[in-house]
């Protein structure tokens, strides 16, 4: 099935107010998922008075980044087609299955959306910070790097591989949204202990900015961005068969 | 597809029995997930003699809400549509899907429900307190009034997206309860250090009743509802194509 | 639907041949459930040198009981209606949707493999106790036998919900497994701490009988089955529609 | 349903791009769960300076491993089967449900996946250690053998029952990935704390290799294989109707 057809199917129906209404889909589940993830933290921040994380505190964040990016990727199904995340949306993009104006709105909407959830998260909890991604000591910048292209690589060959290739409609496809989430908590409780294990570039974005703290922050958007699109170039095309006669009727 | 046209064609089936059926069902599943998700709270008291939340002791709370409100809306999914909530009912009744009697009487079963699982559970636990909801220190009532505003927004968002509109069906409308329970256990993991996290006007009625404690009860009532509300206006005003075709068969 | 229609359409299903593997199925389900399950409780004790439960203890205890649960359930679905538990078979006998003859036999099954579960635990973990199931003290035999009760009727109140009812085909029936897994979850967050929420005569019978610790054992009979029977007989009268025409194809 | 027709079936498919093709999704699928199940151990050892198991930290591997064994599962269902694991691929083997070739090409790519993940995480977390799985103290080489046995016999069971047999289908079938998964995750939950609950000699091998540490190791081979022969003949001849007719069309 031409993944790319589709693309191409998309450009016609993305008329202005469509594309709008995706882009606010985008936003709002974004804020879904980095209030709950990036509270959690906070929450462990508030429980221990700024203790060093714990494995109790690893499995906290790890369900709260799970369970909150699933329902973000679910409320948003089947109107934007789920991304939640810039690292997904470039990914989407590399193999050819989203315009260039829909992914730029859609970046704009992510990031937005995690800002929004950082103002709410500090009003909410009594002006408290929303501490920004750090690296651990004993690892090295490019330490970080590599450990968020493997994780992010993960994720957007999840999305491609339950979400996009049409062979998961029916079965997988069904249950892609828990999957994307679950990536992100197992990684979580392996890369969370070494750099934040942030995987999403909007993640790291809202707390940054809120908190004003811009420490490595490029190792969180280089390494995403190329490890989402590794993933769509591989899965494109190794997995995806690419035919020449036309699509009848796509959905996604 | 017109959301607002289902209320319409519901109030045809609105019969005596059927609607009566449909709050039992609602008390039922309020019930089941009160007993659970109250009860991890005693759990907690009864393991650490009443010591302070810790982050292991927050995961139980997500965990038995999250695990409880799936159940929850899973068992009363195709009775009564699994509300277990009187935001959810009343950011329903906002979009137009529900009649005001319907959500009266769900009201109703659901505030039973949740002081009858709090009434066996005293008895249950050898006359243990079912401890009110209460907001830490370090935290404005303002605070909270906002958190959970967020919050439920976040909440009834979900069951407008997943079960509600059409175009969920045969996808995440399959995993609908699972989304639902779980970004109550996603929000708890942020918001229950701060707050308590109910998101739920029964389930913090319950407790406050049975224990007779009422201090700042009004915010999670005002919260709940206020979030639950934007959520119902949003997602019916953007999200929705109201058409004016009549709908043969409705089914939600 | 009439689900009793069902059982006798059930009648003539049971084949010789066919209920032996049903049984066989049920033996298996329980035996990888209670594996799991008693054999979390037996991890906690070697972690922590028979520590007292803590609450990232009951955190373990109540996800290895969902997730072997659900799977459990998941793997005899099919085959023999994924009991894996007498206080179901009860509730459903009492409902009028299994046979006496079939539910005996499940019952001897799921009684063998929670022992022989138990033997196995007892060599593989190089001889440790496989405890008994106990009222912590504070809490009376009665608080026990009520709690029992109403743990049990959510979770025989969710099969019928979820996996008996016809309604529930398509949507919350796909899940149905991991529903039924999960409010024992919920359940455990609860009541663990108080009696260990066994909800399950199967699960309570295997540990007392390779320990030889009988103290209290009634309770964990007696509370799940009326918990179970009046589950059956509530979903029975008040959810499920009698009609009197013969039902053309039956398959639960 | 004739299983065995599904494998005869297979080899007419089976030409040379696609069977690479499977190899390489078994390969991509088994990074990525090693990936996130051994990091997770590296992360409690960097959280805890090397600290010993707490019940804390086996809820921390168990997720890890059960929601990254899901998703490695889901994102090769389509492609490849979704083993993921040499056990598995030797049950169906055993089972009759892929070619000599296939299963050998599979385990050379999930061992290939799981080194691969291994030298990853070597680098991305500044030269840790990739702990090799060990037995516990007061635990015995046999113990270990026989609880890799059950454990894995559990597994294997669960694919045959939700991925294999063809009355899955539209039911159990669309969350066999979850419930493959999360038996893992019940199972450390159990095993964790006597032999690490490997399952899989591609999970044990990895670590292994890149630790040069070979302690043991046989039992982490021989357990799961032939835990997983004996699900497979089980359930092949108990639970499978042959039939002689010719399948008309195979999916799986």
């Amino acid at each position: 099935m031409p993944i790319r057809q589709i693309a191409i199917g998309r450009y016609q129906e993305e008329t202005h107010p469509n594309i709008l209404k995706m882009a606010l889909a985008e936003f709002i589940s974004t804020l879904i998922f980095v209030f709950a993830g990036e509270g959690s933290g906070m929450a462990f921040s508030k429980l221990t008075d700024d203790g060093s994380t714990t494995p109790a505190g690893l499995v906290a964040a790890a369900l709260a980044h799970a369970f909150g990016l699933f329902v973000g990727v679910a409320v948003s199904f089947n109107i934007s087609g789920g991304h939640v995340n810039p690292a997904v949306t470039f990914g989407l993009f590399i193999g050819g299955n989203i315009t260039l104006l829909r992914g730029i709105l859609y970046w704009i909407a992510q990031l937005l959306g995690s800002t929004v959830a950082c103002l709410l998260l500090k009003f909410a909890t009594g002006n408290m910070t929303t501490s920004a991604f750090s690296i651990s000591s004993g690892e090295s910048v490019w330490n970080a790097f590599v450990l968020e292209i493997v994780m992010t690589f993960g994720l957007v060959y999840t999305v491609y591989a339950t979400a996009v290739d049409p062979k998961s409609k029916g079965n997988v496809g069904i249950i892609a949204p828990i999957a994307i989430g679950f990536i992100v908590g197992a990684n979580i409780l392996a890369g969370g202990a070494f750099d934040g294990a942030s995987m999403n570039p909007a993640v790291s974005f809202g707390p940054a900015l809120v908190s004003w703290d811009w420490t490595n922050h490029w190792v969180y958007w280089a390494g995403p961005l190329i490890g989402g699109a590794i993933a769509g170039v591989v899965y494109d095309l190794v997995f995806v068969s690419h035919t020449h006669e036309p699509l009848p009727s796509t959905e996604f």
